[in-house]
């Protein structure tokens, strides 16, 4: 018994360098099906859905679809409304009028929160829906997932400017403190690790969300790592907090502005970076010290993707459509690793993933808590995908002094 | 009557992509001539060579030379040290102790003066010795040249970033300001312009130094871009300063750091981008306001790098040594663009060069001054070389509501 009616996919959350993938995924699969009797794509996630702004994605060629999964950030535009059940009532009704039968969202745990309740109202209604979750987060913060689409491209990006980053403190010596997307989970700050090749390669310190901050710690770390190479690379997570769970950015920025689920806002400021440098500057008497916050172009940079990234995102928006559409199933697509280097998909109940967050395991961590491990090295390297950019070195010997 | 002794190459100033491009032209184009005797690298520019600290680049592979070439940042490392005519004066006793010839000092306008000092020594003791300033800075800013070795892949990167930015901005709207490095010219900020594909891509506004920056207009230009949009993206050049030629990053920072030239320290910081922002917030009542600073990625990020600049690049390192061992001259390396697109090299006068700054022609910038023209872009096109990522949309109908 085929379950005839409409697709609508839709994405939101912030964009990733992938995520466009997971949206072709969807549409490719979903047109080959002949009970799908057109696939839709909401503009700017569920609000498109509850405005009835939807695309007809089945009149896009393949062509221009397959550049659009090239391209990053949400082609069909996003959204960072948090709905409650009264919005996924409305959303329901809307999606019931269009005849939809399949829905696909490509986003973070909050998004995987709205699928569980929009699938709840159908059920309510006894009307026949299957609605998946399609994982998107440059965070890497989603629980089950042995990692999730748009992290690799993103990390690759954090690893290079770090690599080159500490190829420009080497040639200038002095601090550099670089800061890096990630509220909760330190996962991206962490990829920052795969830039060192050499072993006096920065970053030498890297604080993470999983770790109190603590200032005097700080900044005695970084007057050691100055004695030792002359220099030092630091990456810094935006999230970092200090005992009290307060974030360090809010201890300083004047303007204070909260998202809808209440979080101060992180990015889309250096203050940060400036207030480290300054304290360095302050405490340590050091002069050169610069501070970058990496910013949005850690998810939205055209030419630093990785090609495993690519794929996998790809995969999962063809197992959600597989998923709904020839076993008629509702849930979260989660990644799951099975060799070194391979992985295969399954899927889990939304309510094990929505509002759900991952944090970085201990063991990724240096006891420290300065640094992150091998063991995270092993996991992180292949998900940046081939092509990564190694630094090199000049290795000649020195010339005698003659004067 | 060819003239025997040692060559030193050394690299001063801001790292760019590609300047160990022109190293690795001096050394392997070097290394094929009788009368040099050792290829000499100074470590850390003139420090190196006032302190005597050489590396012996005859006994450096060409397999990793070729490597070292294609690692952004200067492999010999860098200074900031301008040379006063008594640290020429040491720096000269050194390399005539070294029995050294040939002298290369690959470096933006100050580099310049510090050949044409040094070789006046040379000169003023009858040594034989020839001197030759190869050019490189990412801020174009030469003068005699069409562009200089560095800005066609920081151009490429500026205009990558916004590209993703852009598209970002475009999925989740509001205003987003991009800070570019640039104190007096404009041309890497301008680059931003290579990002719109699109007639309503961002940016939307580009402010430059070659423009004074008065605060009431940038807002009255966001306000009108914000009301026709619904977005505004906007590139910042690092040094805008207002109608008394104060930049407007001092007009906010506690902190004020000068280098040896006397200047405002303007990266590693996100004061200007966040004051703007926050001008922004409260004068226009615009929510979401984001800024970012794209700091020291834009000059050494290893995965987004002009082919055309990397040729180029190693070129002048060529033909440096070609103009020096040769044609026995001295003078500083130049590209002229020749055609549509190529170009070819001259040897200037060091004194035409030394110590000279080149800013935005008036042709590149629009009346309004709050944007490029049509004559920039297809002067900059070229520069960014080839596989320079585009972006691509959606362009289905939408279907029709039903409630």
């Amino acid at each position: 018994m085929k379950l005839e009616g409409k697709v609508v996919v839709a994405q939101g959350g912030g964009p990733t360098a992938v995520i466009n993938q997971s949206l072709v995924g969807v549409v490719l699969e979903s047109r080959k099906f002949q009970q799908v009797t057109r696939v839709y794509g909401a503009e700017h996630g569920v609000d498109g859905i509850l405005n009835e702004n939807f695309f007809d994605l089945s009149q896009e060629t393949t062509n221009n679809l397959e550049k659009v999964a090239q391209t990053p950030s949400s082609a069909l535009l996003s959204t960072r409304v948090k709905p409650d059940i009264k919005y996924c009532q409305e959303m329901f009704k809307v999606l019931k009028a269009h005849d939809v039968r399949y829905f696909f969202y490509i986003g973070g745990n909050d998004s995987s929160d709205t699928v569980r309740i929009v699938n709840n109202e159908a059920e309510k209604a006894s009307y026949e829906f299957r609605a998946i979750h399609i994982p998107k987060t440059i965070d890497n913060d989603l629980v089950l997932n042995d990692h999730t689409p748009g992290y690799g491209s993103a990390a690759r990006f954090v690893a290079t400017a770090f690599a080159g980053a500490n190829l420009d403190n080497r040639a200038l010596p002095g601090v550099y403190i670089g800061v890096v997307m990630g509220r909760h989970a330190g996962f991206l700050t962490a990829a920052s690790a795969l830039a060192k090749k050499y072993p006096d390669d920065g970053p030498h310190l890297i604080y993470l969300p999983e770790r109190k901050f603590m200032i005097s710690k700080f900044l005695e770390d970084v007057k050691n790592t100055y004695a030792k190479y002359g220099r030092c690379v630091i990456a810094v997570s935006e999230g970092i907090s200090d005992e009290n769970g307060i974030p360090i950015i809010t201890k300083l920025s004047k303007h204070e502005e909260r998202d809808a689920h209440g979080n101060v806002q992180l990015s889309g400021t250096g203050a940060l970076g400036d207030l480290l440098a300054d304290e360095i500057r302050n405490k340590l008497k050091i002069k050169r010290v610069r501070s970058d916050t990496f910013g949005y172009l850690q998810r939205s940079f055209l030419d630093c993707v990785s090609d495993v990234d690519q794929q996998e995102a790809r995969e999962v928006g063809e197992k959600a459509a597989h998923f709904a559409i020839w076993h008629n199933l509702d849930g979260s697509i989660s990644i799951k690793r099975t060799g070194s280097y391979s992985v295969n998909y399954s899927l889990e109940k939304l309510e094990d993933v929505a509002g759900k967050t991952r944090v970085m395991p201990d063991t990724f961590i240096t006891p420290e808590g300065n640094n992150v491990t091998q063991d995270f090295l092993f996991y992180c390297r292949p998900l940046v995908g081939s092509g990564f950019k190694q630094a090199h070195r000049l290795r000649v010997p020195r010339a005698d002094k003659i004067l």
